[in-house]
């Protein structure tokens, strides 16, 4: 097993998959948090200016969320052995990120990320101001990024939900009665938009009680009681 | 081999990498295409009311873009065989991807797709429109998804250049001497963009390059010949 270094700011946001991946298949890593404000000190180490990034043995740094959690999820199980069971933890996985992708770029807009971006300054995620957009338009972007995601949950979370049911009655995992690494997406690509929303998954009872079983899961109940509390 | 119908709109948009794929692997599908007024049609039938859709003997539609192109360059061998190869097919597709999903935003937002929704109508890829947006708020998301969209080309392009010339100075492909599905992303993903501005790409001419000898592979030459000409 290599020595894995996981680089991203001291938040949950893109990278809590693959941690509650690291901890669901007990693989120690070094857990590399940086502020926002540090962010510029690493922006440039980053393969394309972007977290999370994985880095091997002190060696190749490798980025992209996904292509990092599909690595881990072969390296530890977490996946469909045929291909069409991978196609199947494929496309869970990836509607459950179009929440995340999303979310995370409204929550930064909302946060005044991006805002602060407009001044010139340094960035959360190395970007530089559009032209011609003024402050004021910022909360305009907040409402246009806010609807992008609303819509993504209403387009998406209902054909998820159809699709845990169509297993065992949605009472077992997306793929059965094994934990893969698309039912930890359910966990950690609504969590935000969960502390954030809780009416938005009413509607979605079989997703929730799935969240719930995953948290109560032996290795991740544990991860989630230990690990670092940040707000996002 | 399954029966496969690929379900998308008259345009290469999403869907081009997959009909590449099944040129490239010689894979006969029914290329099912529709017009934008005939989505309405189409919508309620597609997993998460989003196209590209494969439906494989006339059962289970899968959604996804790139979830289906995982499958496919399974089926068809254009994936690394280690998981660090599987690993860095990965993260290069994730990267042009990143570069697609921001361009179509872009794309539709610029030729009235989204504003067609602001009336309320149907719309290109079942929206609702914001709360509180006019349309003259329209020409501000152009600027701000086309600003997007520059970042993001400007953030994963020159790692995408780095990475193809690590692998023989960059004169084969990402992964070697056999073209995989990330080198079909590169000219897919990056279409678009080229027709729409050249110089955009001037900075990088190993990833040109790329694309010509692409352009150049036996089984491509041909598709691009004898394929649906669209504007997008």
């Amino acid at each position: 097993m290599p020595n894995y270094t996981l680089y991203y700011f001291n938040g949950r946001g893109r990278a809590e998959i693959l941690r509650m991946m690291f901890a669901a298949a007990n693989v120690k890593y070094m857990d590399k948090r940086f502020e926002f404000n540090e962010w510029d000190k690493y922006r440039k180490d980053m393969p394309s200016m972007c977290v999370p990034v994985l880095e091997m043995d002190g060696g190749n740094k490798m980025p992209e969320t996904m292509a990092i959690a599909r690595y881990l999820a072969r390296e530890f199980g977490f996946y469909g052995k045929s291909n069409m069971d991978m196609m199947r933890c494929d496309y869970i996985a990836d509607c459950f990120y179009e929440i995340m992708h999303d979310y995370m770029r409204y929550f930064h807009e909302k946060n005044g990320r991006f805002r602060f971006n407009m001044e010139g300054s340094g960035s959360g995620s190395g970007m530089n101001s559009p032209t011609g957009a003024s402050g004021d338009m910022n909360s305009k972007f907040d409402t246009y990024l806010q609807w992008r995601f609303m819509n993504t949950c209403s387009r998406v979370l209902p054909f998820l939900e159809r699709s845990l049911e169509m297993q065992n009655g949605g009472k077992s995992f997306f793929m059965g009665e094994q934990m893969m690494w698309c039912d930890m997406m359910c966990y950690c690509a609504l969590e935000g938009p969960f502390q954030e929303n809780q009416s938005l998954f009413s509607k979605f009872p079989k997703l929730m009680a799935l969240r719930n079983r995953i948290a109560g899961h032996p290795k991740i109940s544990g991860y989630l009681k230990s690990r670092t509390n940040t707000n996002w």
